[in-house]
């Protein structure tokens, strides 16, 4: 497992939760996050980035990928031929065409048994220490297998990611990237702007004081990984300066409605959101509810 | 008690959970609503709006009005007369300029008895079936006094809410508003743009079926109740304005980044916003971790 965060982490415990993983050896950044990682029965082994760290690769039976999709180009070129003949490699990406890319000019002769997939959960912390069995309980998990994919190690993949509790669902890189900046990363973005926008303020304290539990929902994503945040963005760069420009123009008809005190346009507008949110949510067997704050 | 749905019922509950109330009268527009919230123990009696409601202002000790703000002065003028000589009147409405507009132009010689207030608390469901006792538990109620309000009416309202297991504070209508404007009126609006403006494309549900609990939870206020937010949108409109212009030149930033692939500007966005709302979580006594879904 390289990079033993939130979500490598989780995948581990999962794992040993099903009793289907025997050793996990943890490779990462800091010593740390490796030694909380240990601490917390994630990990048997640890090695870090600058320790010789391919040398654990050759008999492993699956490498997952679990580090932010900005360092995959590097790790895959290190990679490549330290892998054993059958080794499979898999990532967990949020983000497929680039690590597709990636993994076409970096993998060499181990492409076929690389798997692009993309688990959709997490929290807004990251680290060893954020890592619980149950993150992926009941969401899905993307795979994005490519023309030289190999039967054999997708169905392996698509295993481990079932045995984590998860869901799996295949869609083509491309697809996987517009759907996921249409309901992931442009979210992730307007949050973090309007958190932003409001935390630059010289009454931002009187602000954040009167905020409720609609602000608590609506900015949650926007406590995620900084880092992390940056790699998606200018990874999937394309889609999302379509989808933000898209909601710009939402909110441009929007702006208008205001201005004009259009009332039945803005019932519109709320109706409509409101009865997709709660087909939504009837459609996921009845997401717990929420608060507002009115 | 004039609306009986999530707040004036969650409040009604959360009195008797404190047995400080004897007798609640509900007046609504929909008697299913109010044989609801009777079956639900919220209410004693009932009388719709056709009925001659306003007899039963006289012996009240007061009266709390939590209709959509849009309402009010419709009811403020129908009451006028009505209300007891030591009858105290407040509201629960999101907003309070307009409000407070509306009881000077309509509430007569009973303005002074009138207390503007605002439990900051909700569920994205509406009416009596939706009330809880424990809604307000830890949440603010702001008082808005103006300068005729008289000290006991206020003092009064304070305790009601009090009782309701709420903190109390005081902020000026003006005040109220321009910050309610930012910290959720704008949210608001903003999530049911972004929902509207994914379920009216030809694709929405494949993208609503990849989408997981960051969209869970950023569009949770978009299943709110529409007329309620078409009335607090167009009572709140140029505090509203302000702050949808300030969004959209935060945006406008954004935006410049991503096309400029300035990845150290998008990091230090990203930066920004997952310190301060982390630090707005701590200032809660953390509030329980939520989900993202990179």
């Amino acid at each position: 497992m390289i990079g033993v965060g939130l979500i490598g982490g989780s995948a581990a415990l999962a794992l040993r939760r099903r009793g289907v993983v025997q050793h996990v050896t943890g490779i990462g950044r800091t010593r740390r996050n490796l030694d909380d990682a240990r601490a917390a029965g994630i990990i048997d082994a640890a090695m870090t980035l600058d320790e010789p760290w391919t040398s654990s690769l050759r008999d492993a039976d699956i490498v997952l990928v679990a580090t932010p999709v900005g360092q995959m180009p590097a790790l895959f070129t290190a990679m490549a031929n330290a892998l054993g003949p059958s080794t499979i490699v898999t990532d967990a990406g949020s983000t497929k065409q680039d690590v597709v890319a990636a993994a076409r000019a970096h993998l060499g002769g181990a492409l076929p048994r690389f798997v692009p997939a993309h688990p959709v959960a997490g929290t807004e912390n990251s680290g060893a220490k954020a890592a619980t069995a149950s993150l992926f309980d009941d969401r899905n998990v993307i795979v994005s297998p490519i023309d030289e994919t190999d039967a054999h190690a997708l169905a392996r993949v698509r295993e481990l990611w079932q045995a984590c509790g998860a869901s799996v669902v295949e869609l083509d890189a491309r697809q996987h990237d517009r759907v996921l900046a249409a309901v992931s990363h442009l979210p992730h973005l307007l949050a973090a702007a309007y958190v932003a926008d409001l935390a630059v303020r010289a009454d931002a304290a009187n602000l954040f004081a009167q905020a409720g539990t609609g602000f608590r929902d609506f900015t949650r994503i926007a406590g995620a990984s900084p880092e992390m945040w940056r790699d998606i963005t200018l990874a999937n760069l394309d889609a999302l300066v379509d989808e933000l420009a898209a909601f710009r123009g939402a909110l441009d008809v929007v702006e208008a409605a205001l201005r004009e005190r259009d009332g039945e346009s803005l019932r519109t507008l709320f109706e409509t959101a409101s009865e997709s949110r709660r087909a939504w949510a009837r459609g996921r067997g009845g997401e717990p509810s929420g608060e507002g704050d009115a």
